[in-house]
């Protein structure tokens, strides 16, 4: 039996009816578009009147989608549909999968703003608030909102974001003008700086390897990082950079290979064990410089999460992910920038706890790991895909 | 002041005097080459005799390089250096860091073999054993061995690892004859399921994604497959696809992209968790194909280590690392083969945790990956630059 | 001055508003969507009714764009505008550019089809005829077509194309199934030779360097292979391996590193000049074995087309572009299926010459080279990201 | 028959006794190193007995290989071998094949030093003279030096060469100190231009891509690039941005995708085609501004060499390979320092007919570029993987 759906949205810009045709095809359904009333530009909302022949299960599954892609369902102004978790960590398997826009949900008569935003969780209502919450993090009892009716997505007009990078297109490509995207970079990072704004750094230890470090430092030391979200590797690699002038048996002064190097690994970690922190090596004399020196000296927060390919690992490294996930998730919460700089693994769990409207920067020199985040959800991310340590050199000359 | 040192090793084979000679100027030191006597052929043992102008300390530091090359080095059949702890996870600053290779110290009199060997660790003498021990497993007042004295590498003559890979060059190139390696391989575990020889496999998602998932479970079914080490990703993908048919999104039957098919990811979570674990899904029947299946029905153990940028995660996914690496690490203590499969991170974790004579192949269509793997010193490593899915296509067929 | 035009097409399908709204953006003009008329499905064509406001002399450009997007544009039955090339190889600034899709031009009250169609060409009025002809062979006088008036694409919907293919999405990406397209792709060729279809190979000396030569040379004795485009490094390595067994310093029977080994290089090039040709080499018992042997054994043509970057060359190469590009352009004018192996150069090169309709398949294990192909123009593309040695040897096995 | 032969050379530096290995392997042969006497240094000379049992002329192969590594064989003060080539590109099978290293032949009782070095050549006496010449530039009758008598390299040492880049690696890595080699680079430009040495660039599109335009003309401008080698889609590109602000459908100011862009590459090779070439486009106000423009102003030759992808091309590009690869040869011959930016196919060319005294940068943001360069005999190199719009940025400023 058929059943007709009105719609309304970018229906033209968001590639709307597309999805539905392939949704639909999926579940072995058919579809007429028995309207479709555009606005005068691609931009604008349009609205559409679809007939759909599906199983309603189906049907919700499309519409959960639909509103995921920033469409208002006319009818959908009804309450959420709630129903209780069964025991932790489950959820009825028709919950609804949240993105990581702005999101509302229809309770009691008026639309509340969900709070905790982030892709891939559930709604659970509290009281009168409704929160974003993990999987993992629900509990028996929590009422889940499920299906898709009493659910939106607020998402803002372009223009209204305010988006100073939005001349640069989402598309990665090696071929790409870097030095004009330094200067709007630097540009949105003095006013935010100006502003009491919050930056926030993800960074791999390539970062150092390319000659980065250097900058890097000086960044913190102006104000420019409020908050440094890693691993072990790149505190091990700067520290034993500090400590011994080598990064896993590169000197980098002169490029030569150095023998023994890689003991010096171990030399870094061993030295920081002995002063039982970071911020104790740099209290006790041990640690002079270097990235993880400057963030205890200007006392930028740092997290740095734990891999099963971890060495050591430093006192300081989480190797509890639930804690480390906390922590980063922490630190991102309130981050009004977020610069992701050659670290698939960290940039991608960073994406993952963050919402949307969070602006964000992403510079390797693999246009894989750009792309590969941008698939993830992390749709707002501008790739910038050039040499790590260039960009942060040319970076901080423009900054004063 | 000169100090006159006398080695023995592949003096020529494994490029020892231009290591010295690297180490040497490195710390701004001088040497001269006063006699070097070599065998008949490349292979052959030499010995040389080395007039090094260095402070006695940088000495130290090459010795240590140089038995780590496998050198012996006659005068220092002494008594190994035994210095204590000083504090738990930190060890004196001139320990000997080990290498993945066969290593043995002199101790009372005569060579002892080091037990759990693996690299970047230090040695600790309990009793009348030595033990490799990472340094976070470190307690105050443990014996720790320093300086290079009483220590040697006991490296098997090539003939005498029976390397059945011996013809393929350690080479990374994705010009090579993946078919010819394909043989060998099967050959070998052919020979190892016989004499039940013990088959790891590290393994990425991306061994579902280029369908190799069939041949896979195929393996673990003939009994070529005595243990799993991978993420939560490999894991979620293929329970996804064995409940949904999708992974992350792609319909894999016909490559298509699947609308909601993030969502899927969240269900499968769900539907495990629902269960209380990938076992208990499989004994209450919501699980009823696919790798993690044929892992459960087979009792094959798998160990899924976690990272900051897991979802969910499952309820076996192990979010404490250092639990983990200590599954990991039981599960190639024993190895005889280790089969990795387009999992960087997962590759290096457990080449962290490997003496060099396990057997190792690592599969991968980027060549970069093979090679980071041979640079951080699993050097034993047989690099495969190939589509995974047709490899494991091609191995199965192999088997019988 | 606002101009109303009308178009009819796949507009949903192929964001024909998006793609207006971008032109008219880009040349600093305003439009307005006034009427849109969709199909029931997004496969449908729709009609659309869009008031622009720019300079007739941009409206032409966005009329042209239009119509390479496979837009009919009601209004533009009318002769087409023909203006004379006012000297050798240059045309009026407002020539129509091609696509490589089938177009057809209103001559004579009737519209005629183009011949010779492949894109970045001028339509050339010949008597009855229109011959897309390449800028460098338009001669004084020549009557090109200019503007948009007169001219349309007819694309056939999917369904009439039969593509045995469609079931595969063009995304590029390391993590597809291989093996089902290996088995369409020999279901096609199986099909092809039965009715006497024409198969061209373009392939790399990667094809040799990945083993994949003795499954290339099955394919050959089998018939498979009608044509094969390709470079002199491809024929250089080729005989090299079939006089020497070894390719540019490679062994490729053992993967050892062959000392010397470049001088084979150079002394396969003097000896087919002693010989005079490869068929001649052949012919006089140099030659005996190899892809190039079977191609003269078989008759299958070959052409080879120089490069800057060529040592020798062979005397078959064509260091004259000109006649390489003819030459090329001959083989595949009546091809029915090109297959391109590991060349992004002359793949791109052979992409540029064929009309649309040709199936054409593209095997790399780099993602970049089919995504380069495919923005180049070559849409009907199907990329696979694998082991060219491995595809061949499965494709081989496949065929009788 | 055993044979004893003497070596002196770079024994241990350049690992001859692995490389005499592994060819007597090849050839299944037997070797015993009867004596070695180093120096006392890695970097000193050595001298060996080595005792070969292997067909004789197999020895000869040997021989060659080993001089082309630079060792002196005390027997060859010899007349060498010479014989004549017996017809036109054919030469006798034993004949000596260069190196691109400084060369000598002993000819009527001294040493005489070979011209127009390259590798992968032959050499010929003509007269008092020993050239270096294309196997497709040899005439029968031509005296061809065969086998290994009265051959050696005269490769200086490395403190003689000068090399103010000596401290760089050449070791390929993205993970490098990009800044500190645009410094040295700069200081050795400036020396150049100083003393009226030539600079010769060889450059791809991407320079444009990457928004290096800017600076490269400017490096023009100032007198630092003495001849531009390159291909059709480099001159193109550049023209198509000059006339159009566009690139291959890229708006270069803003990044946004220009609909009909492609057009535009097509009109920008038509208007050249009316003004009759490059040069009369600048004469006659056409072309006002660019690289090409810059060029043509300044009078620096420039060679664009075609390929078989062109479309077009330019009246300037040179489809014949032949009279390409002279032009390219010409510039490089007087050459002290090649710049080589973003282009496998004309870096590759270009090192095939250099010597390897002249000094060479390439850079890319590919590692396996600058890897396939250096593998190709050019190991002169110095790789730096980088992202090439910054980089000339960085190095223009670095220049007065």
């Amino acid at each position: 039996m058929e059943r007709v759906i009105e719609i309304r949205g970018h229906i033209i810009r968001d590639d709307i009816l597309k999805k539905i045709d392939s949704s639909v095809v999926q579940y072995n359904g058919r579809y007429r578009v028995l309207q479709l009333e555009v606005g005068d530009q691609v931009e604008d909302e349009s609205t559409a009147r679809i007939a759909l022949d599906l199983p309603e299960d189906k049907i919700e599954l499309i519409l959960n989608e639909l509103i995921n892609l920033g469409c208002t369902i006319p009818r959908n102004e009804e309450a959420a549909t709630l129903k209780p978790a069964e025991k932790d960590k489950t959820v009825p398997d028709d919950f609804y999968s949240t993105t990581n826009h702005p999101t509302e949900v229809y309770l009691n008569g008026k639309w509340v703003r969900v709070k905790y935003q982030r892709m891939d969780a559930c709604l659970v209502v509290k009281g009168d608030e409704v929160h974003c919450v993990k999987l993992r993090d629900i509990k028996k009892g929590d009422l889940i909102v499920c299906g898709s009716s009493g659910v939106r997505l607020v998402i803002p007009p372009a223009e209204e974001r305010g988006n100073e990078f939005a001349f640069m297109s989402n598309e990665v490509s090696s071929e790409r003008r870097v030095e004009v995207i330094v200067k709007r970079l630097a540009e949105e990072m003095r006013q935010l700086k100006q502003k009491g704004g919050k930056i926030v750094f993800v960074a791999g230890p390539v970062v150092i390897h390319t000659g980065g470090g250097e900058a890097f430092q000086s960044l913190i030391r102006k104000g420019y990082v409020h908050a440094l979200l890693s691993g072990n590797a790149l505190a091990v690699h700067d520290i034993e950079r500090a400590l011994f002038g080598t990064s896993l048996g590169v000197n980098l002064d002169t490029g030569s290979i150095v023998r023994g190097g890689h003991k010096n690994h171990m030399r870094a970690i061993n030295a920081i064990n002995r002063s039982g922190s970071i911020a104790e090596a740099v209290a006790d004399g041990t640690l002079k410089s270097g990235i993880m020196y400057e963030c205890v000296k200007k006392g930028v927060p740092f997290v740095l999460a734990g891999s099963i390919r971890d060495d050591g690992p430093l006192p300081d490294t989480l190797m509890d992910l639930i804690e480390a996930q906390a922590q980063y998730a922490e630190q991102v919460a309130d981050a009004d920038l977020v610069i992701m700089l050659s670290t698939m693994l960290h940039a991608i769990g960073t994406g993952n706890m963050m919402p949307s409207w969070i602006k964000t920067v992403c510079v390797d020199i693999n246009p894989a790991v750009v792309t590969k985040l941008m698939d993830r959800g992390s749709s707002q991310t501008i790739g910038v895909v050039t040499d790590v340590g260039l960009f942060l050199t040319m970076l901080e000359k423009q900054l004063p």
